[in-house]
């Protein structure tokens, strides 16, 4: 098969590799119906962040299973599947507790961007849908994979309740998903953070209820201003920067909370400052396998469209064309079909 | 009247001051019954964090209302009564929400290491027990002021729950009153990390069910052997150093919380491996005027007694000598009677 890998900064081939084989008999293989190119692929793409090269890319998936391994119990082949980017066995401590993707026996998975994919711990790690979705619902089930779960997860670290004024740092489409978790979660003010025009559109059907162009300092301030002066009960941070970041933190109120998603690049956290602050602070790799089985009912029932985030879609061998135009931002995310 | 002042590192001097008197028609004076040396005290006494020069000490206090401004309306004199070291309207929204520490009106109690202390916001600030205590009490009303309130604060922050498991870094007077505050809130193990005999006698009687003698990595190992290799659901940072807030963090599992009140000094959070550890952060100042009716009620009822922190009382006058015996270890914390 042929199969999306990272040679280096801004260099994503589609090449020949060897199709995927059942390893462990706790695994699965998939044929993947869509898959995608996360905000997170920007940042080896970028050269920002390491990898050893050439490394294979993808980490959002859904399709029919193809095999399963002989330990396998739960997940059959021929149903549609839906997994996270983090595998975990769904049984360890961690798991219990909500946080799958600390699982002891986490695998970050990889290798998505491709026809085939071989899924480790597939009981643990996916999730199948009452039956075989109609084809314009499969960019909403591939948002439940990642970016929609992750801006979720954003939304619950924030504390998100009904009535709340939340902020959202970063108009990516986590972000942006993280203002329709925000809606569903019942807040009663939303302020997406946003200076492109597209993206503020899609925040405002998505259920923003006000929009803030300045960042920073400025930013902060409109948020300020905007609740007497006390600040967000709750801002969701999406994006992973240090600017980002002491945004989300100074414009939460005292005992509000950020929940912060977005992987943090270069973030260093004054201790004392951030004491004085008085926020709650929590965030990770979302542990989208908390959240699969609500939002797949969800979207499953037509209540939400978190596909709308897709706004270019491609086959999955012109990939190298969706890193770009997210890259320059001229999409702001690509739904790939093999 | 002579009251504390500190010149420079380890020079305490008890001096002639002018005595306090109303300046706001919000302002009430108190003849101080007990006041006392606080954890945080030492940092300025060591000369690790700054201040001019020479500056009143004190912010700890409980007393006889001697007079009130004109405004005041609540807080009558000849009462007996307790206040925070962050004098507070009790009104402003950050109140409102519990954040007493953060009013916008707030005020850095110093001063109360002398016979007689002007209170702002004395309705705000300060509660009134239901009677004139008993002498054998006022040692534990005093430590609602501030050393137990923060205590409380910290496990209120890490979110201890009934048969959790609790970890407490730092085993000064704060961390011990953590211990206490854990077990009055339900906690099922509560593990106080001491390598002092005298200190540890006391967590094991305010509650602790287990000791931990190492520090550091090791510390973390011995949390993590203890718990199955989960890590602790929540964890009280107690000191405000770089080691002991790792420590906490590293010591916390997955989705656990750690509540963090000692004052940092020079700690610096990686954005990204914070990121990793999947933990609640919440901490601060602790907004003591939120505990207090709750605590002095506790202490009233003789439910709890965590005036045992107090291992050492000096007239106040010898103030110079509880500030050294705290320094040199001698004592956990000193209680100072004008």
């Amino acid at each position: 098969m042929k199969a999306t890998v990272l040679y280096g900064p801004k260099d994503v081939r589609f090449e020949e590799r060897a199709e995927p084989t059942i390893i462990k008999p706790t695994d699965a293989i998939i044929r993947i119906s869509a898959t995608c190119v996360c905000g997170s692929d920007l940042w080896p793409y970028r050269g920002i962040s390491k990898y050893s090269e050439p490394t294979p890319m993808g980490h959002e998936y859904c399709g029919i299973v193809e095999e399963v391994g002989g330990a396998v119990r739960l997940v059959k082949p021929g149903q549609f599947v839906i997994g996270s980017f983090a595998a975990s066995d769904n049984t360890c401590p961690h798991c219990q507790f909500g946080y799958q993707s600390s699982c002891v026996n986490r695998e970050w998975m990889l290798r998505a961007q491709a026809p085939m994919l071989r899924v480790p711990f597939a009981d643990g790690t996916l999730v199948a849908t009452p039956g075989i979705p109609p084809d314009e619902m499969i960019p909403s089930l591939l948002a439940t994979s990642d970016v929609l779960g992750t801006g979720w997860f954003a939304a619950v670290a924030a504390n998100v309740k009904p009535g709340m004024t939340v902020a959202v740092v970063g108009d990516g489409a986590v972000g942006l998903l993280g203002v329709l978790s925000a809606k569903q979660m019942g807040a009663g003010k939303i302020i997406a953070m946003s200076r492109h025009q597209m993206r503020q559109n899609l925040a405002l059907e998505f259920g923003a209820t006000h929009i803030v162009t300045e960042r920073g300092g400025k930013g902060v301030d409109q948020i300020k201003a905007m609740t007497s002066g006390v600040g967000a009960d709750a801002v969701l941070e999406c994006v992973g920067t240090q600017e980002s970041m002491m945004q989300a933190i100074q414009a939460t109120r005292p005992g509000g909370s950020v929940g912060y998603v977005g992987v943090p690049h270069g973030v260093e956290l004054d201790g004392e400052k951030l004491f004085y602050t008085h926020v709650h602070l929590h965030g990770g790799p979302a542990p989208v396998r908390r959240f699969l089985p609500e939002l797949i009912d969800l979207v499953w029932k037509g209540k939400i469209n978190p596909g709308k985030v897709f706004d270019l879609t491609l086959p999955l061998n012109e990939v190298a064309e969706g890193y770009r135009a997210m890259d320059e931002r001229r999409a702001i995310k690509t739904l790939l079909r093999p």
